[in-house]
């Protein structure tokens, strides 16, 4: 299978890319290295990572830059982080992936345990994460030629200890669940799913 | 009470305004008719309309635009006015509101049982919807003074029978369902919720 995947150079990208190398055809895409790269906050420039790309099989993206910091700094200026990158990056990665993905391909998006347990300083990923949440289920019923789009919705993971202060009392999802999670989106029947790991 | 509806001129603000007349000063707040007029989509055009009104106890806000369409005609363009809108709308109108509004006051917005419950030609309302319900579990743990959030969640309602085809087998939500969804919100004392109306 060719798994193209985004976000490949970060803490779960990097590790996704690794475990899926053993039995695929990975290609790795980040935002300065990498086989390819790609900026998902321009349409243009995802267009043009698909076009170099070629068909496909499954997409997936660990790639979710949002705002994190106090409360009273967020403005609208400070949320487009999150609109912009996590949020629209995402799911322009489904609006023009749909026409270079092969028929019974798969996309699967990161999101993240704060859609329903929020924490402070993390507004902006809580919203993000939803609208890709309530986006997957949508998606889900419109994609066609059998195409599936699902979520993997992980607590702070166990490889990022310097988020761990800002979670309190919430265990870390492991590797190895994050990885199963990613592989049930992949390899699995489902689609319009929001896979939590927690 | 003072009681800012925003959105007075739709289907559910004429109504809600109606009702919370009675035995309140309701401010009704349009886009280009009622008492004032606010550009949701414009955080400036927000804080002229708070500069206006002053000091308040309760935000209420029905307006959310979004963009239904066929799936084959969405892309980042389209997907845009749910953002600007309905997302970013209602979240500027927090974000900013929150340092015109009265101690122990509260905000309530609107979203819908699309969030869960997708149909065709409305993905852009479900992600829009999602991101504000994310935003109000995150902001309920970060607003200050006692000040409350919460999102009401109708299906579609009794009221807007254009909508029932696209709708199968959803029992419209009544106008006294969706008043009783307003009044929790804004009479009651939870903060956070997302007040399901279906
Ligand atoms: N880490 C956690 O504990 C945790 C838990 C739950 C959810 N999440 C979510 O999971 C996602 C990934 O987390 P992570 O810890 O793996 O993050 P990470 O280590 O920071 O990696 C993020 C990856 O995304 C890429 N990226 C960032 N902005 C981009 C842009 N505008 N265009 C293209 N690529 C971009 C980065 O490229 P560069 O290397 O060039 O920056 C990197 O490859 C995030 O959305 C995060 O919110 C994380
Ligand atoms: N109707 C339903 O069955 C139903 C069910 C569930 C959820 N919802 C959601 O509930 C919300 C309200 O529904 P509705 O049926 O009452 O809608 P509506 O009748 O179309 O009323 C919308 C209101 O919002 C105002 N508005 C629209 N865009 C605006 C902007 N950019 N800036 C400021 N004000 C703006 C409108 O002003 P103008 O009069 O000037 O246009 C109007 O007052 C929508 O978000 C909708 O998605 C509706």
């Amino acid at each position: 299978m060719k798994i193209v995947i985004v976000g490949a150079s970060g803490t779960m990208g990097s590790y996704l890319s690794t475990c899926f190398e053993k039995d695929h055809d990975v290609i790795r895409v980040g935002r300065r290295t990498e086989d390819i790269q790609v900026e998902v906050t321009s349409p243009e420039s995802i267009e043009t990572m698909y076009k170099k790309i070629g068909a496909f099989d499954a997409l997936v993206c660990t790639a979710g830059p949002t705002y994190v910091g106090p409360w009273k700094n967020l403005t609208d200026q400070e949320f487009r982080q999150g609109v912009e990158g996590k949020m629209m990056g995402q799911i322009n990665l489904v609006l023009i992936g749909q026409h270079y993905i092969n028929p019974r391909g798969s996309f699967t998006l990161i999101t993240g345990a704060l859609t329903h347990e929020p924490q402070k300083n993390f507004a902006n990923a809580s919203a993000a994460n939803a609208a890709v949440e309530g986006f997957v289920r949508a998606a889900a019923i419109e994609l066609e030629n059998g195409i599936r789009i699902n979520a993997v919705s992980p607590n702070v993971i166990e490889n990022s200890p310097r988020y761990f202060p800002f979670f309190p009392g919430e265990m870390p999802t492991t590797m190895k669940q994050l990885e199963y999670g990613f592989r049930k989106s992949v390899f699995g029947a489902n689609t319009g799913h929001v896979i939590r790991l927690y």
